[in-house]
């Protein structure tokens, strides 16, 4: 087949996943990538060096990276000890270009080189921004990591601060894609902040690609507890509008009750995915089965990815994908 | 002419001077650094990290170099805030990477890979040391940065705790070598700390390569006051033998007016260099202009670099080594 144009739109664990699989075929590959982050390590280099959020883009560069293990080992590892404890390699690699570049969206294509990727990763915006989120009472949450403490329902009203323009090379990928990938990831704050970056909706209106949401496989008890599939595509059909996508893709394959039950204990279910949630919808809702065999152990203290234990196959997760839609 | 193997040995202010100049003939170049710096951005990873100090090692990597600019800015970059500030990310590159592959040799080598260097950077020895310094009366001082804080006199006995063993590269280097660049550099504190790992000056001693002395250009106050350029051959011969060198390189040229009175008012004045000092030396003295015409201002507050205004030009020594013993 053609080699094909596709891209992504995430935050930094989803987009690792889809890109993962994806990168192993011959199609041509965009990571757009959430700039709301400020948690964490990330949440650390903004306020104290005032760069733009690293962690995302870190992730998603190294998905996409064809140079050695060691290279991508070191682009993920994070201090132990020290007044370095907890800070990742990778993102004071992209927060000392940017400081030395000036300039973001430059610091992640030199970092790309370095790791040699296969595609490009695209900061949604470079204008430093921050998510707010004004819930149903009125009540003002500012802030990716203080409204990742809040609870909200699928009520909440989500913008930045300020409203930024696209970057440019964002909304190019998303005018000559044949496909675009949104997810899957945590729905408020990796996800909508894509969509909320001015010229993104009307860039996805008017391409001619195929689009496909990708659902999450967990609920997260604070946001999106109890959600169905179409929970999920009804938020961000909000921001998107009524066709927003072709087609939304969920996991078909019950978890172990092990991990059901450790699950449990964090107050997370997995998202519905029952048919009467589909009633009239505006896209296709597939089913098949997406989960990983492998169980995979939390690889450091300090990493976000340790509480996704039930995970998508990146693999299953491509091949779904690549034969709905591309017909590979 | 033939590509010949050269051999640098000293820290990582005097080895980059020497390199930069050598690096743009085609001979084979081999950097051996010491592995005594315990201050500033290196003693704070060292201390918090257990890693070994990176600092010398890294401005090496960055001499020897063929990367952008770009990169080789990043590998010098110094954040300027916050917890970070003053660490060094090309230090902070290696540290990371030693921590994950549990072998500095290896994370230097990979290192050289990233920056795609034209030859070899050698730590003089692969084990955790201290540099001690026992005094005249008997006092004893450890550690590097201490070191530096204290009146030392030619009398000083230096030795390394634990005194490890060469790094098996280093002495493959010496062995193989045509050329053997001794200096610039600190002479208690970045030159001797290399002659004192054992199996160094056995190596010397027996490759058949032509061995030079570089002359330092400024007396540093607390260690090397009044210092002859004799001075400075004594003490290495002290560790060395007494047949250490075939020669001694020294500057010729004398520093603006400016530029002495500034250094003076530090307590630093050039290092001595009449024809008396070298009255029955056992090697040849060659005196040459070898002074720097740009004036270099400091990179930053934290460069440890800034002192040294009075500097080498790289260019006119490689010419001198070059042409005295290579008959380029």
């Amino acid at each position: 087949m053609d080699s094909k144009k596709i891209v992504t739109i995430g935050g930094g664990t989803g987009n690792f996943t889809v890109l993962s699989g994806l990168k192993e075929y011959k199609h041509q590959l965009s990571a757009i990538v959430s700039m709301a982050d400020d948690g964490g390590s990330t949440g650390v280099l903004r306020t104290e060096l005032g760069v733009l959020p690293p962690g995302d883009v870190r992730q998603c560069l190294v998905a996409l990276s064809r140079s050695s293990a060691l290279l991508r080992d070191l682009f993920t590892y994070r201090f132990e000890s020290g007044r370095f404890e907890g800070a990742n390699l990778g993102n004071l690699f992209l927060s000392a270009l940017q400081k030395i570049t000036g300039d973001f969206d430059t610091a992640v294509q030199r970092t790309g080189e370095v790791l040699r990727i296969r595609g490009s990763v695209i900061p949604v915006t470079t204008e430093n921004i921050t998510l707010v989120a004004t819930l149903s009472d009125g009540f003002v949450v500012r802030g990716q990591a203080e409204i990742n403490n809040t609870v909200l329902t699928a009520a909440v009203s989500l913008t930045l601060d300020p409203m930024p323009r696209a970057n440019p090379r964002a909304l190019a990928a998303i005018a000559e894609a044949d496909l675009v990938v949104i997810g899957p990831g945590d729905l408020f704050t990796s996800i909508i902040p894509n969509l909320l970056v001015r010229g993104v909706p009307a860039a996805l209106s008017s391409s001619s690609a195929r689009k496909v949401y990708v659902a999450n496989l967990v609920n997260k008890p604070n946001h999106t507890k109890d959600f169905h599939v179409a929970d999920y595509a009804l938020v961000i059909e909000k921001y998107l509008g009524a066709r927003a996508f072709d087609a939304v893709i969920y996991n078909t394959e019950p978890p172990s009750a092990e991990l059901l039950s450790r699950y449990a204990r964090e107050g997370e279910r997995p998202v519905r995915s029952d048919g009467e949630g589909f009633e009239g919808a505006a896209y296709r809702a597939i089913g098949a089965p997406l989960l990983s065999e492998k169980i995979v152990a939390p690889q450091n203290p300090h990493d976000q990815i340790e509480r996704t234990l039930i995970r998508h196959d990146s693999v299953k997760l491509a091949k779904v994908l690549l034969e709905q839609f591309l017909d590979r």
